[in-house]
C-alpha cells in the first residue's frame, strides 16, 4: 500500500501548499472538529512522540499542539532549547545535522517556534527551520517563525469560510493597531497570503513606516491579481474600514526592530504606542458591512481592540483559536500519521 | 441522557460542597485506590488534556495530578505562567477572560496553583481562582491557594475514615510548629474545616499571634456546633496533646507574612525559629491517646516533628500523600469525564 | 504467578548485571526495535507513571526516556528538582527519604540525572542515586552520573555486535579528544565496563594527567583478565589507532575538575583545548582496521572528530543514539512492569 501523498511533508508556510490541499486539510480539520475524540483519528499516532521545540514561550501554540498530539492518541514533547546544549555562534554545542538526525529516530515530527527575541535579524527564525527541515528525515512544522505562521493563517481562513458564505468580491482589511508588546510579522504575513489565496480582497492599512516584508507582498500580489481580486495599501486609521466584511487588527513590530543585530523591544514599544488612532473601536465598525473581527490572540485590549469589539457578537477571536487545535490535528493526522494510506484518504473524500 | 451532576462544577474548597458529596467522592477514591489501572477508570479521560498551572512550584502536588490524569487515560499539561504572557498590574499581556476562554476550548478542566511568593497579600490567590473559575467554561480545580487546599483535605480525612472507627467523639490535635519554611495556611484551613465538617472534636494550639483566617474559623465553629462537637484553642504546646485521636503537626506564616504588600519570607522564618517548644516530640504523643500522626508534607523533620514520630509505626503521612492521587482522580473523573451520565454514577451508588 | 525476576531492580550500572542478563535485555531491545508500535509492547506500562529527574538538562536522554515510556503506553514525567523544594546541605526542604518513598506510591519507576555543576566532587551524583534507591519502592534507573551511564553503554554495546560478527579478538580503541564542554567520566566509564565485559580488547588513550576512576579502571581489568583479553593504556595520540576495530572518541575532564569542591568548569575547557592533536581524523583511521565510529553524543565536531569521520560511511553514531531507545524500553519493560510474568519472558526466551 502506497503512503499517502502528505506523508513526511514539511510545513512551513501556506504558500508552499496548492489551495486544493488546504482545502482538504481544512475539510478534515472540520470533521475533526464535529468528532473531537472519536476513532480512527484517536489512533492516528498512537505511542508516537511529537517533539516541540519552544525558542519562545507560547500560550495557545503550545496547549493547542500538545492537546492536538494527545488527540490523536499521541504525546507531544515540551523541549525548551535553551536546556539542550546546542551550538550556537557563541558557545560549542550540537549541530542542527545531529540533533536533527537524532530527533528523526525518536519522534515523527518536529514543531518548532522561533521568533521574536530569539533571533538577531528578520529571517533569521524561518532559515533556523528550514535547515532543520534540510536534515531532518520527520517533517517539521512551523509553530510561528518570524515569517510565517502557517496554522494560524489556516484557522483564520476556517472561521471565515464558515461565516461568510463566498469569499469573493469580500473584503479584509489586516490594519496595524499601536499596542505594547512588539509583535512579529508572522500571524499578519500569514493572513495576507492565505486571504489572497483564497480570494478576498485584501486591503491592508498600517502607518508610514511600518512596511512588512516586500517579498510576502509580492506573492500576496500576484495572489489577488490570480484572483482577480483587489488590493491596496492605505494610511489610514478611520477610512480603512469603509464597507469592509473582515476586520483584523493587529500590532506589529517596524522594519527597523532589528537594528544594530538585537531586538529593540523597549523602542518599537515605545514608538508604537505614540499611534494612539491605532485602534479598533466599535464606532470604526460601524463603517464596515457588519464585519467580523479577528485576532491570532493574545489579544493587547485597550491598545488593539475595544473590549466591546473584542467580546462583541461579531467577535471570532475564541473560535478561530479553537480551530488552530483542529487545522493543527489536521496536518499532524496527513503529514505524521504512517498509518493512514492513500486509500484511506480516497475513502475520506481527501484526494 | 443527562450529563451526571456534578459534571463541570468548579472545587475550590471543600466548604462549598455538601458533605454527602464528599462521602460519594471519597467512596469512589476508595474504589480506585482498590482498582488503580483497571477500566472503567482508566477511559474516563482518555484524549483529553487537563491544564495545570503553576505559579509556585510543587512536589507531590504536580507528581499526583499529572499521574492522575495519565491513570483516567488522559494527559495533564504542566504550565508554568510565567513563560504565558499573562497581563499583571505592570505588565501587558493577555486578560484572565481571553486566557480562561481559549483554554475552554482546549482541555476538559484547569487546576490552578498559586499562594506564597506568587502573591501580595493574603487572599490574592484565591480571589484569582474564583476570577478564573468566572470566566473558564471547564471546571477549575484548586491545586492549593493561600486560602485552602481542598484534595489535601478530602486526603487527610480518607486516612483518618480508614484508621479510627468512628469519628464522633474523637479529638484532633492541629498544632502549629516552628520551621525554617514560613507556609501558607491553606492546608492547615482545609483540614479545620473537613475535620469540623466530618464531626471531630477540634483542638488547635498556636503560639500567640499565629491566628488563622477568622472566616475560616467561624465555619470550623459552625461546623462543631452543628455536629455537637467541641472547639478550642490553646497556646500551650505540650499539654494540648492530652488524650488527643489525631495529631496534624505543621508550621505556618504568621498573619504579618504579608506587610508591605510583599511575602516577608525571611523574616518570617526567622520569628518561628525562635518558638523550640514547638515541635512533635515522641514524648508529647505518649499524652495523646495513642494518636496517629499527620502531615500534608514536604515534613520540615527536626523542626515540625521529630524523625521518631515523623516514620514511626502512627505516622499516616505516605498513605496521606498517596490518598492525594485517589481523591484527584475521583473529583477530576466526577466533574470533567462527559463519559459518566447520571445513570452511570447511580449503578456505582454515587448518588 | 510469579513476577518476573527483573521486577523492581535497580539499574544504576551494567556492572551490577551478569552477562546473560544484558544480553537479554539486548535481545528484547532489537525485538522492540522491529516491532516498535506493536503490542504487547505498547501496553506493558499502561496508564503508568515514570518519573524523570533531571539535575541536569539533556538531549538524548530525556527525549529517549520519554519517548520510551511513551511507546510503552505510559508517560514520563519530566522533573526538575530546582522547584521541588529539596533538603539540601544549604536549606530546608524535604528529604530523599520522604520524596522517594511518596514517589514510589505515584510512579512505577524513578530515573535520574545528576552530573557535571549539579554535584561537588566526584562521585556524589552516583551517591545521590544510591540513596534514593535506598528508600524507594520503585526501581531507580541510572539516567546518567558523575560515574555511570549505563544506557550509553547498553545502546553502544548493542551497535558494535550489530555490526561486528565475533566481538573477541577485536579491539575498541577509547581516546580522550580535546573539546569545549568538560565532560563527564560516565559516558566513557560505562563504555569501557560493558566492552570488557563483552569480550573486547581495550586501548584507553589519553594524554597524562587524563586519568579515569582507578576503582572502574581496575573492574575493567578485571573483566579482560576473565576474557582473556587485552588492555592497555596509551598516552599517543596517533599511534593508538593502529589495527583497532572500534574508535570511541571523547573529550572528558581531568581529576582535578573539582577542585576546592566546585566543577571548575571554564579551567578545565581551558586546559583541554591546548591538546590540539587529541582528535579523530580520517588520517587517523587510515591506521584502523577500517573502524566503526563510536561516540555517545552530543559530538563537539572539529574537537573530538572531524566532520569526515562523523558523518561518514563507518560512523554509527545515529545508531547508537537510536538504541538509546530501544534499550531503555526493554530495560523498563523488565523492570517495572507488573503485567509481565516469569512465564512471560520464558515464552520469549527471555529466562
Amino acid at each position: 500500500m502506497a503512503k499517502s501523498r502528505y506523508y513526511g511533508r514539511d510545513f512551513i508556510t501556506t504558500a508552499d501548499w496548492d489551495k486544493a490541499d488546504l482545502d482538504r486539510i481544512l475539510r478534515l480539520a472540520r470533521e475533526m472538529r464535529e468528532k473531537r475524540y472519536e476513532e480512527p483519528f484517536t489512533s492516528l499516532l498512537k505511542y508516537r512522540s511529537f517533539f516541540m521545540f519552544f525558542f519562545n514561550p507560547s500560550v495557545r501554540t503550545r496547549q493547542s499542539f500538545e492537546a492536538a498530539a494527545t488527540e490523536l492518541g499521541g504525546h507531544a514533547q515540551y523541549l525548551e532549547p535553551k536546556s539542550m546544549r546546542l551550538k550556537t555562534k557563541k558557545s560549542a554545542g550540537e549541530t542542527v545535522e545531529d540533533a536533527a538526525k537524532v530527533m528523526s529516530r525518536y519522534a515523527v515530527g518536529l514543531g518548532i517556534r522561533i521568533l521574536e527575541g530569539a533571533i538577531e535579524r528578520y529571517g533569521d527564525g524561518d532559515a533556523l527551520l528550514l535547515e532543520y527541515a534540510r536534515w531532518a528525515d520527520i517533517p517539521v512544522l512551523n509553530m510561528a517563525d518570524d515569517k510565517f505562521h502557517p496554522f494560524q493563517g489556516l484557522a483564520d481562513i476556517m472561521a471565515i469560510e464558515d461565516h461568510l458564505e463566498e469569499l469573493r468580491g469580500k473584503t479584509v482589511l489586516l490594519t496595524w493597531a499601536h499596542g505594547a508588546l512588539a509583535r512579529s510579522w508572522c500571524s499578519v504575513q500569514e493572513h495576507l497570503l492565505i486571504a489572497a489565496k483564497y480570494g478576498l480582497n485584501i486591503r491592508l492599512a498600517y502607518p508610514k513606516g511600518y512596511d512588512l516584508d516586500p517579498q510576502v507582498i509580492e506573492t500576496v500580489k500576484k495572489y489577488t491579481a490570480e484572483n482577480r481580486a483587489e488590493f491596496e495599501i492605505t494610511h489610514d486609521p478611520v477610512k480603512s474600514y469603509e464597507g469592509v466584511h473582515i476586520v483584523y487588527s493587529r500590532n506589529w513590530m517596524s522594519p527597523q526592530a532589528y537594528e544594530g543585530g538585537v531586538f529593540n523591544k523597549e523602542k518599537e514599544i515605545e514608538k508604537a504606542l505614540t499611534y494612539k488612532d491605532w485602534i479598533t473601536t466599535a464606532e470604526k465598525m460601524k463603517r464596515t458591512d457588519n464585519a467580523y473581527f479577528v485576532h491570532p490572540m493574545p489579544v493587547d485590549r485597550g491598545h488593539e481592540v475595544e473590549d466591546e469589539v473584542a467580546s462583541g457578537p461579531r467577535s471570532l477571536i475564541y473560535e478561530i483559536a479553537e480551530n488552530r487545535l483542529h487545522v493543527q490535528k489536521a496536518a499532524m493526522a496527513l503529514l505524521m500519521s504512517d498509518l493512514w494510506r492513500e486509500e484511506d484518504l480516497e475513502k475520506r473524500g481527501l484526494l
